[in-house]
């Protein structure tokens, strides 16, 4: 790995990218068959190389410990035979996905006689860059594989011994299955420079999908010249409508504040009717679970253990056991705090009136808006996508949960009898 | 208009870009009636102010004439009532289009109960940069705004006084509908900074549509820091196969060529299969048709007319009668030509073999594959879309002619009875 960091980076990324573009080649006219041969065969390795991977591992935490690393980085980066385990398995359920290449979209027979066909085809090259997960390396890599694309994954340089090891799984994988080994490469320096190169690899990567924390992902929509699939913020609101039911609302309050609180999903500010009859069990629950309360003074009022919220908290995700709450006028009024302070991720409405429900469910424009359901459920897996490799608020190309299908495009294909045009 | 160009242009795309915002949250939730409703009052306030538009239309020819526009940049400048009418008549087709807002893409019920619908909805904010077709500005604003979006439209300014007339008759329409009149905004100062201002409008600016020449769409690519659809290049392959009918491979070969060649679907380069039995009748066909054939060695020893091509032929798209051909090696040496040289626009085959048609449709990389037919029907309006603000290469969002669809992105609803998740 030494003698690695003295490559050019602009230079290896090129290089790296046109052989990604050749295997992109191979991989989209790849049988479903044969991309998960690959994938099973990849689990079936990183089983075999447990001990080699967790060796790797156990370097990549040692030299964290002595750098200083966080306790949680250091939980972020390890690994376990169970975690090993976790990614082969998810490597074979990526296998059993339906795969979406060659699916048709539409059909139109035209007057003249041509017949109009849209098929899905791969998107070509997928560049992700993630930070201390070892896992990603093979959830990312298989997806982006399964999908029919080339990878150039770039990880984070505390977990490059783990990283390294996972992807020799996935290239033996790709040799059993006699697919190209350059399928999924992994970007050998771990310098930021790397980065740069492949954020300015226009027409050498067709898309960066970046995994990490807030700095890294603004980095990437900041500096790159390639398309970006990402979330900056998920700044998630819950509304309480006065026709809600109130041991429901209760309900989802806990869990889309506590069930886990450091995903993009979980809720980080609670909006309450003003006319709701009794909101004061929905926030001495929150309370009581050990979650920090930063409200109004109508909040303080109704529940003492609630700290003064200030201005910033409502622009805040805390991905915390912190809560931000305030009284809002009906579901016009929640809409218009959600407007102004949103970030298009996920939004959820608690009521048993199905008109103000739908309406918003029309007028809340986030990537996914959910009605008498827990925010939590914002995960490509519950939405029985199988797997994810990201959540997208921006507008173009995919939006919420982006697995298989959002790691496509698709073609036109025109079959005619030797129509030609008037 | 003259007291515009004193506006900081960055200021003034700003405060478009907020008050196209507010448009376009009202533009989302509006009736598909109400929007088809601005759109014929637009076309009858077109009708109406006929006499007013060729007026501005003639200041602007004039200027023109003094300002040494070519010809061909005046024909494209100018209006007549004929040319009114057709503008108004298009408006009027795009009233009657499916609405795609609101359309479900797909639905799934979960097995814990919740039901996910994921919908189209508006893109949001649309800047059009164009250059001196005047239709442009009705065109794209009326499609833009049918798909509930706003639109920011930014005309060359040989076009403006033409442009101001145009728009004010959409502002009509609009105001008559009861919709917002920001939801069609022409910037009202012409040079090139409001351009750039656009291109780097992230947040303000959902996505820019470039409609011109290639310097137009190259700089719009290279600058932009907002998403672009947008093809640079049409470099388009008409592939004759050994198994082709004589008869359909000519006729198909003199329309792809020659029934408009400034179009982006016309066919630039013409590949035929070194094992087709009678090139000649084709190649003769196309120098009688008045082409300039650009041609190899063994071209020229089948069809005298054809002038020697160098290797810049094959990376050109003329836009004009003029075609390079090519022998090549079959279905494979035609699609490593194509690999080679094209610009993922539009490539057809013409075979009586279904199992290389089959190849070819599937295997070339291009947003459009068309096996006996011309590459003519790359086109909107042909592909029963109702039309088009242009045809994208690129492989994200929308591939190949862009209209209504292409204009709308999606959310994710989810619909529940107080589900948690565990």
């Amino acid at each position: 790995m030494t003698e690695a960091v003295t490559i050019n980076p602009t230079e290896l990324i090129a290089e790296m990218g046109r052989r990604a573009r050749a295997a992109a080649t191979v991989l989209a006219l790849a049988p479903t068959a044969t991309k998960a041969a690959a994938l099973r065969a990849a689990a079936q390795a990183m089983r075999a190389e447990e001990a080699t991977i967790l060796a790797a591992n156990g370097e990549d935490m040692a030299r964290g410990a002595v750098n200083g690393l966080s306790g949680a980085m250091l939980d972020r980066l390890k690994l376990t035979p169970e975690r090993i385990e976790a990614i082969a398995a998810g490597l074979e359920a990526v296998a059993g996905l339906t795969d979406p290449v060659g699916q048709e979209i539409d059909r139109a027979a035209r007057p003249n006689g041509l017949l109009l066909t849209r098929v899905r085809v791969p998107l070509g090259v997928v560049g992700i860059i993630y930070e201390s997960r070892p896992n990603v390396t093979a959830d990312a890599g298989g997806l982006a594989m399964m999908a029919g694309n080339a990878a150039i994954l770039r990880g984070g340089s505390e977990a490059r011994g783990s990283n390294h090891a996972i992807h020799a799984a996935l290239q033996q994988g790709l040799a059993v299955a006699g697919l190209p080994e350059d399928a999924i490469q992994l970007v050998p320096v771990s310098d930021r420079a790397a980065v740069g190169a492949m954020l300015t690899a226009a027409g050498l990567i067709d898309i960066i999908i970046p995994r990490g924390g807030k700095s890294l992902v603004a980095r990437v929509q900041a500096e790159a010249k390639v398309p970006v699939l990402a979330h900056l913020d998920g700044i998630v609101h819950l509304y309480i409508d006065k026709a809600a039911d109130p041991e429901m609302a209760r309900t989802i309050a806990l869990n889309a504040k506590m069930r886990r609180t450091g995903i993009c999903g979980a809720t980080e500010t609670l909006l309450i009717d003003r006319a709701f009859a009794d909101p004061a069990p929905i926030l001495s629950t929150i309370a009581d679970s050990g979650c920090e309360l930063r409200g109004t003074d109508e909040i303080r009022a109704i529940e003492p253990r609630a700290v003064a919220a200030t201005a910033e908290d409502w622009d805040t995700e805390y991905l915390d056991a912190i809560l931000s709450a305030t009284l809002v006028d009906g579901v016009d009024g929640a809409m218009a705090h959600i407007a102004a302070h949103g970030s298009h991720h996920t939004d959820a409405i608690v009521t048993d009136d199905a008109v103000t429900a739908e309406r918003f469910l029309n007028e809340v424009d986030s990537a996914i808006v959910a009605w008498n359901a827990s925010t939590q459920f914002a995960d490509g897996g519950e939405f029985g996508l199988g797997a994810e490799i990201g959540i997208a608020t921006g507008r173009l190309h995919a939006r919420g949960p982006v697995a298989l299908e959002g790691l496509t495009t698709y073609k036109w294909l025109v079959r005619g009898s030797g129509q030609t045009r008037a």
